[in-house]
């Protein structure tokens, strides 16, 4: 049986997993990157986890190679460049030292742009020609697909939206020191910033001034809007409002057929979609409207990242 | 002897040329756009001016078809939809009624794309795989070059960057009604419009207290700058202020490996120019600093526009 190996390495989780020539991942599991802050620990346990999944096929599998999805990635040099939510500082030739640990076919990308291919060979992108990835987790990433082909860059670093100047009242700082940078609203983390900045500039009765910045998650935001929680809904409001400017100034650029949302933040279900429908449509320009849609990814949501990665691999193959 | 007709259709002038397979306009001319608010009008007269043209060929002249550049124009269904510096309201479908005038292969594009697709076939895009060409004329347009190849989105609307909303302090409307949107600030209607806001921000005296704004043209822009008028100097510095961070922004997106700055205010030379290298550097994200050129086109300027609507034809002839 013909399998890829599909890495996600995301600021909280690593994920990795094997995937058929279907976009099935077969196999998959994580562990925590921050707990390997030293790069060589890091890629070791890598290996280690590979072999692991792979133990689990006494008979054996055909490795076709491995595919690696991560943030600031440059496909053209095979590095990581200054993730802002990443250990590693610098410049990271990471394809090369995994490279020596696991010699296969190697691959890196944008997380995003991963994502992309993942959404195109095996997900609801299929036969679209222009479409936008919006991977909404602890960072904010785009993978950009025009005339069918991923946009790349001149040296694989287009999609990098988060960092995109969107000059908000509270400016805040992303973790590329852009001030009003997108990122530093619209993302898992974003989330829970805004929630301060509500607490902040209302008074209102809310679970949060109870919780800690560190101690507060994601899943309990939905869960607080759901109990009408007011901090919660002005902070879904807010970030809908922001979230949707965003993908309409980003419409007149490449005119996508469809935006799709994973990540997450998409984890909010109605609380983030109802009103970024609304806002959308609001901030599109006259000739975009009704023309664009917003969808989830059709694959599963927690393999999805993975399958992209694999996807990198598997668009080499016939699928 | 081979020629493509190329039709610039812009706000102020429609610039009607004929163009051989190395990009020399041979003939060109011009007419205003204004004088012709009655579509049918504005149509015979764009005939009988290419008549006139190719009536200085008594030998005659093989034309393989003719190529058009206007604003807001869908390639896809041959269109201008709603362009906010045109006298036509509504979609107008323009090739049909140019092709009952004149039987011939035509197309239509985005004027800045189809800038985009002269430049690489003539300019100095050749051998340019990502690239992005920004015209500043009467409005704000962009050419957006990917792979290779010209992003024209899901129905021909890609490159809208004019109507990208950077929500800038005095939140200008757009022709579009874009609130702080790019083109109410960076084009030659943009710069006039920051000359009143200057002389209403600060008191400083100036030439442009004596002159009305509708008699305010460009070039005396320059010419204050060039004496030292400190609302002239102020104007640009605003404006290349804006342009910087709006090109930084685009960078996130398709990293490009240059930008093409052409069109009226492109003419202010070191006066736009110096500022906006400053503020380009200062904006761009760490990893993409050093990397992208700001460039002008690679053809003369009269007829940039003329060549590029040409060379929407020469593309599918051997050049």
């Amino acid at each position: 049986m013909d399998l890829a190996i599909g890495i996600d390495i995301g600021g909280t989780k690593t994920k990795i997993g094997l995937v058929n020539n279907e976009g099935h991942c077969l196999e998959d599991t994580f562990f925590r990157t921050k707990e390997y802050p030293n790069l060589e620990d890091y890629l070791d346990k890598i290996k280690s986890t590979v072999d692991e999944i792979k133990s689990k096929y006494p008979e054996g599998v055909n490795i076709l190679g491995c595919g690696i999805g991560a943030p600031n990635a440059s496909s053209r040099n095979g590095t990581i460049v200054n993730a802002s939510n990443l250990n590693w500082k610098g410049t990271v030739p990471i394809l090369e030292k995994l490279n020596e640990r696991m010699p296969m076919p190697m691959k890196i990308m944008n997380d995003a742009s991963a994502a992309a291919m993942g959404e195109m060979l095996f997900g609801n992108a299929k036969g679209m020609k222009d479409f936008i990835i919006i991977t909404l987790g602890t960072g904010f990433g785009a993978g950009i697909v025009a005339n069918g082909k991923l946009v790349d860059g001149y040296d694989g670093f287009a999609g990098e939206l988060g960092h995109v100047d969107m000059t908000i009242g509270d400016g805040r700082l992303t973790g590329q020191n852009v001030r009003g940078g997108l990122e530093a609203y619209v993302s898992a983390t974003g989330l829970k910033r805004t929630i301060l900045f509500m607490m902040c500039k209302y008074m209102d009765e809310s679970r949060f001034r109870d919780i800690a910045y560190n101690d507060l998650h994601g899943e309990e935001i939905s869960k607080a809007a759901e109990e009408g929680d007011p901090i919660a809904l002005k902070a879904f409001d807010f970030t809908a409002d922001i979230l949707g400017m965003a993908l309409a100034n980003f419409t007149a650029f490449t005119q996508p057929e469809a935006f799709f949302l994973m990540g997450g933040l998409v984890n909010s279900g109605k609380w983030i979609f109802d009103p970024l429908h609304k806002y959308f449509e609001d901030y599109l320009l006259e000739f975009y409207k009704g023309k664009v849609k917003l969808l989830q990814s059709g694959i599963p949501g927690k393999t999805t990242a993975i399958c992209g990665a694999a996807a990198l691999i598997w668009e080499d193959h016939s699928v």
